[in-house]
């Protein structure tokens, strides 16, 4: 009988997101990614790794009255500054507020370039339970730009009719803080999360729950490849 | 606006399997665990990783003639040690072959010991779209039993009429190499898989073709937790 | 062109639980109930209506060190009578914890007697995503026995792999405060919900949050019949 | 321990159709609302109830030769007006046939006016089920708008290669009559429900078989709201 | 460029049922095969196809008082022979009505040995959606011993929440009388469909106007196998 | 009782292809219809049946530097060629490659068209679960014009995340050769399947294993209309 070989030493994990180098952030509309995976995407700043995030739209058709239009942009570059994104890694494109299906091919042309530039190794998106028009086209697309690539969908609470909550990611108290922080960056959309922590820590302890966890963040597994 | 801090000196990652610590391979039958998902034990096996392999039936009643009725138990240990599974994490348990779902509390009893003895951080099962009656069995305890670890749930061609194939995992050719010879320990069982070593590279090939790879096994993800 | 014929005068509704005059509670384990419906049962209390709650176990099996084995007998009495259920309409059954599935025939008995006893037009069941295997053969037997009747499915977060929340029940402050005392009456449980108030109030706040209200309980539809 | 309060004096239930106060019901084409749930609009409009009819196109393109181009604008008030639906009740807009996916936002549109409009707390559009491009266009635009209200699919044989029959209306035969009648208004579409009485007759029965009843509509329940 | 080759004379097909040479229709209870999928043992038997009947139970416990015990047995045969069913191709076991889950691994070994005994390719069963314990048993085992064998699960209207028509079979007048004449051999059964030929044309009608039939019976496509 | 008849002399089936007499094959894209069905086709053209193949696009856009324009038009001739498809059974639209979407009405229109001139009793498009734009919309507009035929989905191993193996083709060595040799014909795209010859082999036999064969196609099942 073949005898047992110890091939190598172990290094015991520090964090299974020790796993992955690049991530990619996919958000529809700016807040859309600190919303989803804001937690998610402070704790991979924390490990070094790098995070790229691209928000398909700064919604000028949308800002509230009072504000510049161009609100937005200036807001998405604090709060994901807030996370640690670094500011070359932040991209803000300019599709038009809820007419991204209209779009699908150029956004899908955005996708493969965004994967040649950056190679990433990890894609958060919108989940395919969101029935969002603008976040249905971004996830659609990504099925199709990312088919080799880890791919996990976020869940947005408004949106779904159904979720499978296959993917749990622990958060620490410093992580949830910052996603809140992140949030508050969002002044020109105050009405929308009335009261941010209490929603935010308490959605977060809803799945945490789930799981036997604190505080965490759900993604749908869409694809997740081990190399 | 908030500046950015590296709060760590990132480690390139070598394998994304270096994110777990201790595997458990829930085998229904002798030689499931192997054929299910071989290739993935040589390579956690290969980086130093702990795997734990539990065989819940030998099999007795369904040996060929003019073997021994406890030959399974000799080839599984066999098989096991040529993918790198230390003997003292080798478990054979004595289920009656084809009539689990009789005894699934017991199982699940077995599973929640299994849990506590060995902590896994990674458990793989047949997956629930199996629908052979004991690999079932496996499966729903298994999902009872591990709601807060990451499980897959391996693929049995026989055994299924339809497959979510959402995570792939990259097998080199000594991988893929040692999963043969595993198989081919199986002497009893010959007439099973007449031409192991085509048939085995064959389904990792086409796998493998399904997301960029010259070898995969595939998984669903029952559930997946990041800490 | 026929003309409209005004047929009747309408009752502007004051709630949509009017709608039904008998609701019928399947809790396999004592506490299951107003964890997963408590607070829509205080609504339906409020409105005058007959709730039956019936407990398939009292879980001696399970009952923590230091509690007398009926200890659950004694609080799920206290626990539904703060929600207001009358004693007469709470029934208390004995199947061995754990061990539901060995009994599905005689549960499916229980409840086709339950359905000539109280002839109920609303059921709450678990859903059938929980995988508790108590829990399942409830569900199970429950869309044999009321598949006439509306049959709701509640959500029993620990449990869940996904869910579907087609159904919202809006609730009041009155009726999540009514539902965290319920829980607060089962002493022996507490380390399983070590914060009542806050977790039951997060998860409702999370639930709301989906469709715009303060605090709902969420439901699968297996069956509504309207008549 | 508590003591019982009855809070209030219940109401026997005269029909579970009082829940609710306004109906809104998405017909894709001038005939759709008619044939997917006219027994159920009729029954409201016997409660008293406010039942407003949306026609999204009256396929000027699909008339048969021999009739004129709006034939279908005016069959459909006479059929609206079979039901009890008032006049200024019917709103009856101007999409190309065969070609709503590309209006889905102005269609969207059209459905967040009209809620604000007519505030319904009941709306029927064509099921998730419904392949037909139109159907689609608004049920997909539905799910959108009314996320918050209760929205339920109705069947509609021919488009359908599966369908979860969820809620069932129970029908009386003056229902179904007028049902049959309002159909019978659609003279310019006699070729497509040759022998209307016998199918509609037909089809009410079987689904009635379903659960126990003389004549039924079935339904897709996407989201109930209780409140 | 290759030139084209007539490989064979086509044989322009009389019935899409010549495909087959024996099939097996799996019947929990006597009666639901006939009333599953009649007309197409009808069209079957035309064709001059061997069809094989395997009656689970005669329900001994479920007879209507005033009626000898074994009633049921005297009835299958009758109604069988309707069909035109050989004698000696009707086979009736013995399980316990209601009580099939208990004995799957014996149903399993049944179907194992009539796979053997009668080499079928084309198999009848419940559907996997009919929520009936014992057709539910009889279905999931029907997976388990056809695996490679055309399987179709027949539709059963009072037991299913949902149900998928992906296949129809085209029913002449002919088929349908005997079907309904099969029915109506079931005289102790004769509460249970009062109506039987209104109720049985009904339900046919409904399922061929789903596709431009006049008479259809639908059936889940499990499995479908060309050779 | 009625006595057995013997309404007809039975024809021991030769192949269960011979239940149809025209096949019409959707490609997308110039080769689809080869990769995905072509050992059926063969077997098809070998029974004598009609196959029709229409290709929607040439892919001018997609052409690898260095090869002509309209080199996909000659290659598909060529390659439907080897099959034994007429050269007057081949179509060849224009529809712009990555742009379906935007045309899916005309492509209905096409298929409305073809389903008059051809009236084929068996369809092969893309499967439910290709996410391909251009395959899925392919998909969509055939489940609309061919709802009362029989419509098989063929497998795109590079464009599924999961898949139902409902159907299975058994190929003949003869079959499986000659689906090669078509592929082969394709040189323009010989980076994509780089060693054709083992890869469908690969394929063929994992599909043939699940059930038992040697080489296989597997197919979705969307509708079956057997008369």
């Amino acid at each position: 009988m073949t005898k047992f070989v110890n091939y190598s030493t172990p290094i015991m994990k520090k964090s299974a997101l020790e796993a992955f180098d690049t991530a990619l952030v996919l958000a529809p509309h700016t807040d859309d990614g600190e919303l989803g995976c804001g937690g998610t995407i402070h704790q991979l700043i924390e490990l070094g790794k790098k995070v790229v995030y691209v928000a398909f739209s700064t919604c000028e058709e949308s800002v509230p009255e009072g504000f510049p239009k161009d609100i937005l942009h200036h807001e998405v570059k604090a709060a994901t500054a807030v996370l640690g994104i670094r500011e070359e890694n932040l991209q803000i494109l300019n599709y038009k507020v809820r007419h991204f299906p209209t779009h699908r091919q150029e956004i899908l042309e955005d996708l493969v370039r965004l994967n040649k530039e950056f190679k990433p190794d990890l894609v958060f998106c919108p989940s395919s339970y969101d029935v969002h028009q603008d976040h249905n086209a971004i996830c659609n697309e990504a099925k199709r730009a990312f088919k080799n690539t880890t791919l996990l969908g976020y869940e947005f609470i408004w949106n779904n009719y159904e979720f499978s909550s296959q993917c749990f990611v622990d958060l620490s108290e410093e992580n949830i803080a910052k996603k809140v922080a992140a949030m508050e960056e969002y002044k020109s959309q105050s009405k929308r999360l009335y009261a941010k922590d209490k929603l935010i820590r308490g959605a977060a302890n809803y799945r945490g729950l789930q799981c036997g966890l604190e505080y965490a963040e759900t993604f749908e597994v869409m694809r997740w490849i081990i190399r």
